[in-house]
């Protein structure tokens, strides 16, 4: 009786790209069980590289996969969606958590999203889809490219990070992009800024027994800053996990003036 | 024998996100055409709300479609690619284009790609990717729910823009994002910030026969300052043109102190 009266915990949702059964997010649930109330949507299966993309040519389907009240005082329910990290966003927040989530996170990603890789992220795009909607949010992102990983060594970051953001909460319209390197130890956290880099010799040609010209998307990352410390990519070189700031605002203010004085009349 | 040692004229890259067969996409390769040598490789069908997405997890195909010669003394050729609109832009940059391209442009898109629908937008995610190859980089969106327009109140101000980035270029890691009103006249061109507003009621649930629950994406967006007079989407409401500049870095610099604050031992 007490706890129904009591003032609800936070409310948590959890997402990624990976799809509801990736070991990341299985990692995400059990530790944020420890901080609120759980509700996971997540895509079906993976869709990695999915950005900011959102479903609008079909229907995108929910399903409900498994509600757990056993081992917890608070349940976890898992929802699987039939779209994309942001349509996944954008449905629980409209068709399944009961109330307004109080944090957003999104990952562990199997994979990490430092640097320009923000931009096609669909871990982030979920987390930039909650932004938008005002609700903080944290993308996690580990630098690796294995399907089992030891998450062991990032849990604590993971903890501080989402508490700090629960207790202080973040700008409107900022969120946080959380990198970790693969040690199993981190040295500590770093703030840091996106680094500059760009991803090159990107395709490979392949034949096809149907004839056609058809391409794998491949690459290689080209990091244009490796000196600067105060980078992403740095700090994930240098075994911290790397924390950036992210603000949904594009504008690039500084150029302003100059558009100006070319094109207002 | 002039022609062909005389310094090349710029080379123009076209892409969208409706599919190289829209109207819009013509209407830029013409345009285009008056400026420099065009090549056109984008989509083979419409690719809308694909944001910055890539194709990971299958190859994607490469078909010239045509190459014109006729009409002009230099050439455009037209590529359809089964991929998403950053495919087309790493594809055509890697595959089709015979140099680096001068510039890149995409739409003209069918329908605005205003405050934060910029996240979502397959044309401006084109944009992105030609920026984030250190390519000037420009996105034309007309805000019309129509397949057949009018673009004669457009093309001055098209003109105008890609001449000016042609001639002065722009800042590494910044693009611009250039909206129209529908309107039979612009009042004209104002340089504006990306305006604050978020897409709310976004799901209609609809019966599907074999059971489950499905949800198509729709929605209403919520201007959230439609006060203020210095946003894209208020340029749009008064009739002008709104050219956002907007940067690929998308560091939040005044939350680093507060972070690092937090989190550095």
């Amino acid at each position: 009786m007490d706890k129904k009266t009591a003032t609800p915990r936070p409310l948590i949702l959890i997402t990624n790209d990976d799809g509801y059964q990736a070991q990341g997010i299985g990692e995400l649930a059990t530790l944020m069980r420890e901080l609120g109330d759980v509700v996971v949507v997540a895509p079906d299966a993976a869709r990695s590289g999915a950005g900011c993309s959102i479903t609008s040519t079909q229907p995108v389907s929910l399903q409900l996969v498994r509600r757990e009240t056993s081992d917890h005082a608070h349940g976890c329910e898992v929802w699987a969606c039939s779209g994309l990290p942001v349509d996944c966003v954008k449905l629980a927040c409209e068709a399944v958590c009961p109330r307004r989530p109080d944090l957003v996170v999104s990952g562990i990603n199997h994979g990490d999203n430092a640097s320009c890789s923000v931009h096609y992220s669909g871990t982030m795009g979920a987390v930039f889809e909650a932004c938008l909607k005002g609700i903080p949010a944290i993308g996690f992102s580990l630098r690796t490219l294995k399907h089992e990983c030891d998450f062991a060594p990032y849990r604590k970051a993971v903890l501080r990070v989402a508490t700090n953001v629960l207790t202080d909460g973040l700008p409107h319209g900022t969120c946080l992009n959380v990198n970790f390197p693969e040690v199993p130890k981190l040295r500590g956290i770093r703030v840091c800024r996106m680094a500059r880099g760009e991803w090159m010799k990107e395709w490979a040609e392949v034949p096809c027994p149907r004839g056609g010209r058809w391409f794998w998307l491949t690459g290689e990352f080209n990091f244009l800053e490796p000196e600067a410390d105060d980078t992403d990519y740095w700090a994930l070189d240098h075994d911290y996990a790397a924390v950036v700031p992210v603000k949904m605002d594009l504008t690039d203010y500084t150029l302003l003036p100059r558009l100006e004085a070319a094109f207002t009349e």
